[in-house]
């Protein structure tokens, strides 16, 4: 596809087909969209000159890079490089402001990208993937539209494995200190922590539910110090990750809980805290080098122009039990909705 | 600069000069030497076609984007992004293979870059230089070249301030778990643990001190676990870093000492790490953030043509007391390089 060929199909000029792609501002909206539709509808995101290649793909991760964000990029970047592909990095928290729109229309620099947790609305990635521009999204925040490429961990079954294996060291009384309630992950591990309680025949109280805006140590901290301040208190506390996990480690101690022994706590994500902190915590393992992987290697069929099938990949997680985890309390065993109680251990 | 002014400098043929600056094969190593010889005398990287402009900052970093590397890597990408500037990522430890002068001879879309803990040797680095390519070394692994730009932070002052504060406890066994004896950090911040030992007429015994090849929880476990071990221990263990000091901690552990009762530990960085554990580590924080932002403004003012005359600068560090530093023991106080006991506390 050429800016001729542009040009032939939107009946506008050339000189103004090249106005669009080069991105300068005296431009009309509508026709701005016509362009970037009739690019689409070739099948491309951008005519390049004779001899170009587009050797970018743009990684956009509007996060700090930390021990979860930063692996995955990680990852990324070095599973793009043998394909002699460069990394263009869009990351830290005032990337947020960005736009996948405004940043990746008309570039002829960029072959295609790979956007982790991306906080546009999936109007936007669907309005982008209408326009023909390749991309990969990584860890979606919501559920992804069918034709949309999307790579993420199966945060579901994840989820009710760990929730099965508290049920069967004999926890019932089991708080959940949930994510942002507007991510899919948040949702998703939701449903699966409930998932085995349902079975179990236990429909969880209300009071046993804390959801945060952020899943951070300090957020995790106080959703598990109401929990725990609970006349009846759960015998165990599953969180949303890690981090909120920790900072229930935190709250447990503060209140001379032992953990596993009064408390069980477990996480999820299996980030490098979770084994730095005693007791090591039990999680669920999700694979973000694989995951990283994985959106590379679909990035590369669609840039390839191979058809893509199966367009949303979930990746296996897996149970990690290490030592936060433990068998019920002895007084609560047997109690199903757990026996009213004034905080002392009886041991 | 054209490419026309490199030809007539250099007296190669225009053709040549392209071949050289586009990378292509079939160029002798001696040609491609004169040319980018000829392109440092001009004082400047790479020629331009007309009305072309280099928007791109190589960000190289090869290591894992964790809890250390990656908040760099942000602060690096959000700093520059204001400035029109884009990060061209060089990330994770599969990068170490990569060389800088490869990567970065004749790109005419790259303006500079900054190179974070260079495994390079420094001739290579003083190379670059003298090709008059702009960029900056971010936390440098050997000591800079004078006419290099660096940016670190004050291992030396850092440590020593760390020691002080130990010996201010009463500690004068202070055991030293240091880092890689090759990096510059590692030197400087051993020489930083000694010097107050030094004012305080203690000379540390060899057998108080280990290095490890690379600062990890495992191998500051395994280090720690030896100076433990010894019939007459430390009362305090100073490590390279946070992770390291994490792997005293563990070490501790095992052998039912408590921190800081019976044994003080502390670190460097300041890492999330060493908030989440028990007892919160102190430690000496290292300004990341602000290291990265000031890489930035330094590259900005050689891509502005400013001149940059303080081409070496170190930040302030601080030291973080948290609780896993507390007063020497009684059995030791005053007993100046310890007393012979059997390992059982006596309280």
């Amino acid at each position: 596809m050429t800016v001729r060929d542009v040009a032939a199909r939107t009946g506008l000029s050339i000189a103004t087909v090249s106005r669009v792609l080069n991105g300068r501002a005296n431009v009309a909206p509508d026709t701005r969209e016509r362009v970037l539709a009739a690019m689409g509808e070739l099948g491309q995101k951008a005519p390049r000159r004779r001899g170009e290649r587009a050797t970018g793909v743009y990684l956009r991760c509007p996060y700090l890079l930390t021990d979860y964000f930063g692996l995955i990029v990680s990852a990324v970047t070095e599973a793009l490089e043998p394909h002699g592909l460069q990394v263009i990095l869009n990351a830290g928290v005032a990337a947020q402001r960005d736009h996948v729109l405004t940043a990746l229309t008309g570039r002829r620099d960029v072959a295609g990208a790979i956007l982790i947790l991306p906080p546009e609305p999936g109007a936007e990635l669907a309005r982008l993937r209408d326009r023909g521009f390749p991309f990969v999204v990584l860890d979606p925040r919501t559920p992804p539209p069918r034709n949309l490429a999307a790579v993420s961990a199966a945060h579901f079954s994840g989820a009710r494995q760990l929730t099965a294996h508290l049920i069967e060291l004999g926890h019932r009384r089991i708080g959940i200190a949930g994510g942002p309630r507007d991510w899919l992950a948040g949702e998703n591990r939701f449903a699966g922590y409930l998932a085995p309680l349902a079975d179990a025949g236990v429909l969880p109280a209300p009071e046993l539910i804390r959801f945060v805006a952020e899943p951070t140590v300090e957020l995790g901290h106080r959703a598990a110090a109401e929990l725990l301040d609970l006349p009846d208190r759960p015998t165990a506390l599953v969180a949303f990750n890690d981090k909120m996990a920790i900072g229930a480690l935190h709250a447990a101690a503060e209140r001379g809980l032992r953990v596993p022994e009064d408390l069980s706590v477990a996480g999820f994500d299996d980030i490098e805290l979770g084994q730095a902190c005693r007791p090591r915590l039990t999680t669920v393992r999700q694979p973000l080098e694989e995951m990283g992987r994985m959106a590379v290697h679909l990035l590369l069929r669609m840039l390839g122009g191979h058809r893509v099938d199966a367009l949303h990949v979930e990746l296996a997680t897996e149970l990690v039990v290490r030592e936060s985890t433990g068998p019920v309390p002895d007084v609560f065993h047997g109690s199903g909705t757990g026996t009213r109680h004034s905080g002392t251990r009886m041991h």
